[in-house]
């Protein structure tokens, strides 16, 4: 994303309405569209010497925290718009949120695009607007991009990658590894709201609901967490594959069993009648604004009640605890005990 | 890329021959692939304990220099392979480029991939070895990912993204803004390689050439440079809008003008051959391994002779100067001169 001062002083001007192969050639159309939509609209974020790669202080970086936490990930949601959100906050709050539930401050991305040849300018730019209004909200900068454009046909939309980098606190080491039988197990709300509102979304349903995405930067969150329990054992995002696959992860990494418990798990309402109506399960689906958190048992009531202070963490609850074993389980209402394995097969494609 | 090390213990498996959305839903088919292709063969580069991030220690990149230099490119070439090279190689060897010419040392990579269902797994396992044999030869690891995958005909074939980190070394700050009328401009070679090789390779044309992408890592040369000369005004990869691309963003940063002469330029035979038959110009083809530096007159032998003597600046030579003014020109073999201007339009979609 490199813009010469010339292209800046002559912001903005955009004749196109869609998006043409010019525009990835790196000549003078990209340099426009780059000008025009996102110099102008990351004003403030992007550095002012503008090269292809964002400079950063170290030391910058050292007075935070000891450990530089690096992440990247690819949205193709589809489609691209949904209640609750967009691909551009979802891929400003998923990177956030995996720099964030590693015990890091995250600090700084990137915004790769890779456009299909007819995108509407207008896409773009609401897009690209989300992007700056969730980097506002999550207090990271977007700092360097890149533009990338394929023919019609070669690619669906409109494909965004970020990555993220983070400052990990000294003393803070959140991972699967350190979780022990007796740990208990938190989630910060309700389950399976961004799954569900895809499918909503999607239309292949003529369904009339209220549900929305979780779409939600928790780097604030993680931080009412850190503050209250350092020695926190492991925090994720339960975001592809939903609350399960996490728990499944968790289980496999420490080599432990969890144990939930169905009536303390907080799903909505509309949320589950649609699963019901559906055959989905809540567990599966994914979310994109909810961490799990474990934690020692004796520091579960503090862990708790700092969640529940801060406006992420409303909805907090203690689900589960983990337990000897190498199986995850649920245990119902009836008083059964349901394996909760992992996902096989694919629920729902792009969902995120 | 979170691997859990029950996956790790049972690498090798995979029994699938091309790709399905499973592979991308967050479930067991996805860890499966992840544990097969990438743990087994970004072995020893990815950290021991997975999570969804990689954890790198300050203290080792302030040893190093005093500034993070943070990238991001997506690749999306059509073909996959071509002589010299694949979306792997180039993959890693844009993303070091454009951390190498900020006068960084590059670091660490991560790998973000958009697979289309259907994609043979043979085709990913062979790019996946690329990339680690580049990232071994630019001394770069690979240390995070993620795994997309698309419905059929939602994206073509195979997508990379690669964001980098790397340590800028404390005095070293190349940048277009610093360049100045006098200083000489340098070229580590022939120009216009990968475009041509990626037009033949798209079989529209019934050609036979000796043509190969120059698709290389220039980390290594650009050390020598900097060590001749840490006072480098700026250097930049010619990529996308070939070599009067980058001779324009300078030009119009720094607010000068370039005059390049046409008889110093070079150019391979071949090349120069394809480029007349199709009345195309090697200034704008891309290329993948070739970098513009611009130095203080007095110092451009030095640099000169700094950059022979590493392999991938054998063929280097001072191709023009910079002068008052705002153009880029070319002085031909005729004596005139011709204005260079930005590439407008497109000239060849998908070139990286």
């Amino acid at each position: 994303m490199t813009i010469s001062s010339s292209a800046r002083a002559k912001l903005p001007r955009l004749r196109d309405k869609t998006i043409t192969l010019a525009h990835g050639s790196g000549g003078q159309a990209m340099q426009d569209l780059i000008a025009a939509l996102f110099v102008s609209q990351f004003e403030g974020q992007l550095p002012t010497a503008l090269e292809d790669q964002a400079r950063i202080p170290l030391a910058e970086l050292t007075a935070q925290g000891d450990r530089l936490a690096f992440t990247t990930d690819s949205y193709v949601v589809d489609p691209l718009f949904f209640p609750g959100g967009d691909i551009g906050s979802l891929a400003v709050n998923g990177t956030v949120n995996d720099l964030a539930v590693s015990g890091a401050v995250p600090r700084y991305l990137t915004c790769a695009m890779i456009l299909e040849e007819g995108l509407p300018i207008d896409v773009l730019k609401q897009v690209v607007a989300s992007m700056v209004t969730a980097a506002q909200q999550a207090g990271v900068k977007i700092v360097t991009g890149d533009t990338k454009v394929v023919p019609r046909g070669g690619a669906d939309k409109l494909f965004i990658n970020t990555a993220g980098v983070g400052v990990m606190r000294r003393g803070v080491t959140p991972a699967a590894v350190h979780i022990q039988p007796g740990d208990a197990v938190l989630v910060n709300g309700p389950i399976g709201n961004h799954g569900a509102t895809i499918l909503v979304a999607r239309e292949q349903f003529a369904l009339e609901t209220e549900i929305h995405s979780d779409c939600q930067p928790l780097n604030g969150l993680v931080d009412a967490i850190v503050t209250a329990c350092p020695a926190v054992r492991a925090m994720r995002d339960a975001t592809r594959g939903g609350l399960a696959t996490v728990l499944n992860e968790f289980a496999e990494s420490a080599q432990v069993g969890i144990r939930l418990i169905e009536d303390d798990l907080p799903v909505d309402e509309a949320v589950r009648g649609l699963c019901e109506l559906l055959g989905l399960d809540p567990l599966y689906l994914a979310n994109e604004g909810k961490l799990v958190v474990v934690v020692p048992p004796d520091q579960a009531d503090t862990v708790l009640a700092a969640m529940q202070t801060h406006p992420a963490g409303v909805h907090s609850r203690v689900i589960g605890h983990v337990i000897d074993g190498q199986r995850v389980a649920l245990k119902t209402g009836f008083g059964t005990d349901r394996i909760l394995d992992r996902l096989v097969g694919d629920q729902l494609p792009r969902i995120c």
